[in-house]
């Protein structure tokens, strides 16, 4: 019985050993994430070892490290937590020992950036979600978005995976750029909404707390009800009148005027 | 001792005779709300019976009601709940007793567009929340935005608004103008974003299930840090390649595309 068990614990839960390429919001959520999973994380990488050793710190037994040599790594994957824009060069540049798995953790590059690296499989490892170093966060309601084509790479990402979030997809590059524009409207933009409102306030000297209410009663309606069905204001009931007016109001930023017309215009009509 | 407490008891807690005149989300929401902080409610007017009398069903004692003739009514205050558009007809229409308070509870509206109606004295009474009849809603949290020239009506106003709400705030109409503005942005606006996520999910076959936790994170982090700090994403990284292919995967829909590079645009300014 206690060995069918221990067998149990063996298959479901796979361990592995694990390099961190990157230090920002994602590395320093995702490394302690996968540690208390179990598995090890044998090296951090950065380009300035302080910023790698603030990581390592947070870890058990993990090697802050400032070059690409990976070569005599014990790690099986490394993951690129980089920003978007670095993870070709250092794709190319980094060195992998033999059988490794090479993944990213972007929403909008596609899985061939990493097409000329020295890895033997690559494939992408992407949190659907914002992170701010310093916050706390629960790994397990992060989605994962996986992809890679080697099917037998694809089952192990997606036991990684699993084994630190509930909610995993397997997501193809076409797919996950849809998936990013739509992240983008629903988290950044929805929030430059919210930062364009606290300007107004702060222009009229008035309170921004008194939107709060509002604000969490809206976003909760939206995510129980659909967005469609939530939408209140003046230009779902077409009120033309109050439209104009706001409109005028926004005169001392033309910018902010024509977003408000455009987002209205789009109400209207969808 | 017991007669002390009495006294206190009168002088903290106001008690008024209350008319609502209207039977939308607010009245839905308003009229038992003051009924549970110890007023009464004597009627509910509305265009239909049925309507009217759905509210009063909500009620212990109250008439609906469908002419316009208040002028054996015992109501003190005279709440108009009713769409922006028919408040400046209604309250020219309605007919009141001595001394009576007309309120309405418009964002939008101004305190003149009641300046022709038969009350002795006018007023705002506007809740800054979202209402939808049917679901329920803890009014104490509810933001209350109180306007009247009059100093006794506005303190009327307040002993009013601070019985049912821990949140009252007096403002004036072209203050009013702007926070109805900010929350257009803040509520309207953040929710139509959302809208438009859920599209471009629905267009590609995808679970926006999945996009729900980086909202919640999303709009957690701004109203805990503001939305400055709280952005992420192409716009503020300034990540130009990212946004051109955004902006081009939007193609099939050029009032998105536009959507997108205005905000993005904005975020870059700002």
């Amino acid at each position: 019985m206690a060995f069918s068990f221990w067998g149990n614990c063996v298959n479901s839960v796979m361990k592995f050993k694990i390099a961190i390429i990157g230090t920002g919001n994602v590395a320093w959520h995702l490394a302690p994430a996968l540690e208390n999973a179990g598995h090890v994380i044998t090296e951090v990488y950065g380009r300035d070892l302080d910023r790698a050793s603030k990581i390592t710190a947070r870890l058990y037994a993990s090697e802050p490290k400032i070059d690409l040599d990976f070569s005599e790594s014990q790690a099986q994957i490394f993951i690129l937590a980089i920003k978007d824009e670095a993870i070709s060069e250092l794709a190319d540049a980094i060195i992998l020992p033999e059988e490794s798995i090479l993944v990213h953790t972007s929403g909008a590059q596609p899985l061939d950036v990493l097409g000329y690296s020295s890895a033997s499989y690559i494939g992408i490892f992407y949190p659907l979600q914002s992170f701010t170093t310093g916050q706390k966060m629960d790994f397990s309601e992060v989605p994962l978005l996986l992809e890679a084509e080697d099917q037998a790479v694809l089952q192990k990402l997606q036991k990684l995976a699993k084994s630190i979030s509930n909610q995993t997809y397997i997501v193809r590059s076409k797919d996950r750029k849809a998936i990013h524009v739509a992240a983008v409207f629903a988290s950044n933009f929805s929030n430059h909404m919210i930062r364009i409102s606290e300007e107004i306030m702060r222009r009229q000297g008035l309170d921004f707390d008194m939107m709060k209410p509002l604000i969490i009663e809206t976003i909760s309606k939206s995510l129980q009800i659909g967005a469609k069905k939530a939408q209140t204001g003046p230009a779902i009931r077409e009120d033309y009148e109050t439209l104009e007016d706001h409109f005028r109001f926004l005169n001392f930023n033309p910018e902010l005027a024509e977003i408000y017309r455009l987002i209205s215009q789009d109400i209207i009509d969808s």
